[in-house]
């Protein structure tokens, strides 16, 4: 684990954009954190509105008592003292506070897609239209703490991962980098729960189209696929390409990865091999749970934790090793993570807060 | 559509073995079929019990009506007068009942994988043990319809096939026809219901183990690999082998299978030519819907139908076709594709009693 | 059971407003009925659209091959032949349609709340405005086939009744004219699915709201309630009040319904009239299922079925009988039941295309 | 809030039985609790094995690193240097293990029946048999926080409440300490998750037959019956009966109760009296929220914490007051309960460990 200061300090935090369900499981994560107090939650639809009105499981929560949702303004966030700014925002959007919280001083934890990728040109290609903010992408860190904590402590802006991506890149990463699997090879079938489809008032989300419902859905281009790549890229040291299949499933949370690739080299040794760059890759680190070989991984295992879970078999008929990892896609995927990133940039064990079971 | 006597005569059966998910829906299906009369269930422990007891769903179901379960006897069974025995039994057992039930002059549907194997030494291998009636492999017929109608319209002994295989090989056995996809390149997530599990007093199986909770299991070597391949190797015209991982979802019926796999030549014309090979091989095959490029099939529009819904998408970036099916696992994928070898066998239409919504 | 005349004839049907949930199991049903075919079926928002693209799982029947939706016009519904007219459309929308409807010679059943309650008051108090079609309510037969059977046959305008109401009063109302209850000590809770919220682009309703909730609404003054007191009032012979508190529960369709009562006399005894109450109301029924005192009714028996399961216990220690009813909130409670009336009125048995399981 | 020295120290605790989802739930809240270790879970059934492999979602916490499940002998639980004991066991075997732990000086808070009732001769008439332990039953407090927490704070044996209970006591009896209601009136519909109905492994509990599955059971004379009518009575100061039919839901975790019953005096003015009654009652109380007239409690909102809510509407037309509460039955009716009295006996806030959202 990074050495870390074991200060006594509390922090200030806001959510901006606090009415999806990332940003409500952020609170009721924030609710239970020891050292964050809350002092602004903006909602332009909610403005006014009492937060446990909005959010009546967090009644009872010290940090939200009297809280009152804000309209997202930057001075006015600004003025309640917060130091750090999480921004549960649609992608497109974040990037318009991001720039005025940064210049009044204000660290930012972004949660959406505005600046997981480096190279502005993919975001245009998958996400529409032009970048909105293309001159913080040098300054902004991609906030998966396993691959970047060093970076993360001392940045003043994090893209926090998206759910899929981190399910797909804590399994595949060593591995690329161990030179154990063909990079071309990959195809990935992910089964997320509905959360991940946001809180939108779309019919095609009710629960009577969604209960006893599994189907495919965004292949093959679904929009993380450009953060996927990326990183596996940066792994393998060369552009990788994947294909990716995202499920939605009728559970409200959870993400499972089960990912196909072929060996680079014999099959035999290669469990060993596999366990190997990946225990070493996460000795540090205490969210990621290795459960090795013949073993798949549950959702119901991390659902509100910030676990991922890792296991594998080896599929010796057809040459190719079978991983399978699960998180919670609003947790690990999203919440909890930034979180921890939250954690890094302030100096605290990485774990403070977050060792929820 | 096959050539049908449009006969009047109603048939009287019998279903062996009635106390799994299996059979529970296959009597609610024959419950409604306009030309059969159920003369004999068996169940060793619910003998004696009537069966609108066990099954209150079916109370009011006329064939129902005074029909009591019968421990599992064949000379009891024949005495009924059945002409058409469904064997709804674990592996292994089945056999037991068919043979005598042959010799008794009865028809036999098994929905075993007793009879699915043409090889005994791959019963051996997926099973375990010795095969209990190699001498019947011959004789039986795989009771895929879209592939085998003309066989089972004059078999007395018809393996209806497991209900991964049913959706895995209806969108690739007219492809590997064709020629258009690598055999060797195959991979298969598959997310089936619990219902496929059977029901088994095991507590991995309460709801508050499946509900909130997505996992893979039984790769890389289900058993029902040994079907899927032997079948696939038979469109090749060569031995086949693929990765196949199932996975376990908190719905009760219903399988969707995503298919990764290469094209075999040029990815220009692809899509084209899938839908054709699909649309010339199903034309005149009532329970195949071919959704097209694009488009996902779901289990929703599935369930508790003898439909079997195929769409597609290339996915140009990395060279691969990724087919989507969807089925109901105890309907096409064991029940009603029974009742659609009955059908067949009975020389009525083969949607008799099946066009259910 | 009625007489009905054995006729072969088929009748051509329209169902206006087949967008929502009732309007899709109606016409899920009239795919499987054996005598009618579907000539119109309407929608403002999907007019000109396939029916089959908007309904996947009705793909393969035959009744809808080519049928597409058309603009919900009176002139238009008639020059289709249609000569009975489906309204599974909102309170207040449905009364526009009915009189031009009847007007033009079609008869019509409505499955709205408009022609339910005989006193337009009593709708205005409920339903908040003046009723729309006041001189319609004479004409009108509440459409509960096991009381008004009779009236149904020769009706031209036939109110569908609630789903609720048909849960409680099929219980409730032999019980009161048999004198058997004091009508004053009625509460009732009643468990239903989310369906019967409709299919509304509201986030309450959404999956990861409701997955994993319980929770009562619509307490103390549910619109129901005045159908249901208007139906126990007439079998009371006076006015009944009662309690009633619906939940909303995480299954996509049935209604079960807990009803605590006083005896009007001694327990003993109690239950054997209960049954006997029952037994003789029902006895020509084949929709009403009887299990009899100790059985709790439950939903999965009924789901997709016509059937209302009805048992109870006897709570001695505080001089309650305790009813259980179930049923299909989309099926009895709507649509299926709205068929009873539609084979009533055309000389049909009342089973025909009904006896699903 | 009761006065709690802020002391520092460390608790060991044993947990006895800890294959149930209770103990289970037990042991992931034990995990996050500042102030305990674990030093022994026993399971006859798994003894030997590592608690993380039985419980792969606890994989990772601290206290239960290296920990494996022990035989439940009592010398070796007290070598273990435990000072209380949590019995998570089935009723009638929890009282073989209180006495012994007792002897040995260990406090014990029992989560079974046990030591419910203060009066042997109803435990006979609801869980048959002779009470294994009367000698007991003086010294055992009912271990209900909310009215019983002096007790608590000296009692050397605590007897934890019923899931059911829990829910029905906290809104009933302030309102009957008040006078505010007739105790002859209530009767009460609760729904339940099914982890309520324990990890057994039986074909009734199974994910295909609960799902989509909603009924009664139990009625009229739940054994939580004996528990709740012994409070009420005290609350009332005479005895009271009253009706309860308990449903099974499918959700994992979670009861929502509706209380019906009637005024004792006028309407007018009841809403504020049980506004009054409830604050006043709890007022201390950190886990009762109430949620006043017109609001109905969510069990989505309370799963996996401590708190119950409570709401209410007066049903003016009938004369009836209709309550509402929720709370998670693994949690305030029974695995956090039991942990918010371990608080008070050891002097600690009663919120330590608890306040989770």
């Amino acid at each position: 684990m990074l050495l870390t200061r074991m200060n006594d300090e509390r922090i200030k935090v806001a959510v901006v954009g606090a009415s999806g369900y990332t940003g409500q499981e952020l609170l009721r994560l924030l609710a239970m954190h020891p050292r964050v107090d809350v002092v602004s939650v903006t909602s332009r639809q909610e403005a006014g509105k009492l937060l446990t009105e909005q959010y009546p499981r967090l009644r009872g929560a010290e940090t939200f008592a009297g809280l009152s949702f804000m309209a997202p303004d930057v001075d006015a966030i600004a003025a309640t003292g917060a130091t750090i700014a999480f921004l549960a925002l649609p992608h497109g959007l974040a990037s318009e506070y991001a720039a005025p919280l940064l210049s009044k001083g204000l660290k930012v934890i972004d949660l959406s897609a505005d600046f997981r990728l480096r190279d502005p040109a993919v975001f245009e290609e998958f996400y529409g239209g032009v970048h909105p903010a293309p001159e913080l992408l040098d300054r902004a860190v991609y906030g998966l703490p396993e691959f970047y904590a060093e970076e993360i402590v001392s940045a003043d802006l994090v893209a926090s991962p998206g759910c899929y991506p981190t399910s797909i890149l804590l399994p595949l990463v060593p591995l690329l980098e161990a030179g154990l699997i063909e990079a071309g090879s990959i195809a990935v079938s992910s089964l997320s729960g509905v959360s991940g489809a946001g809180k939108k008032a779309d019919t095609s989300l009710l629960f009577a189209e969604v209960n006893e419902s599994i189907r495919a859905y965004g292949a093959p281009k679904h929009r993380h696929l450009s953060e996927i790549e990326q990183e596996l890229s940066v792994a393998a040291g060369d552009t990788v390409r994947i294909s990716f299949v995202p499920h939605l499933m009728p559970i409200t949370a959870g993400i499972a990865s089960t990912i196909f690739c072929e060996a680079s080299g014999d099959l035999a040794g290669l469990s060993g091999a596999v366990h190997e760059a990946l225990v070493q890759k996460y000795a540090e680190r205490p969210f990621v749970r290795i459960l090795g070989e013949g073993s798949f991984a549950d959702t119901k295992n991390v659902v509100r934790t910030n676990f991922v879970d890792i296991g594998w078999v080896i599929d010796d008929r057809t040459g190719r090793l079978i991983l399978s990892s699960a998180e919670d896609n609003l947790g690990k995927g999203a919440a909890s993570q930034s979180i921890q990133s939250l954690n890094l940039m302030s100096g605290w064990p990485e774990t403070t807060g977050l060792m929820n079971f």
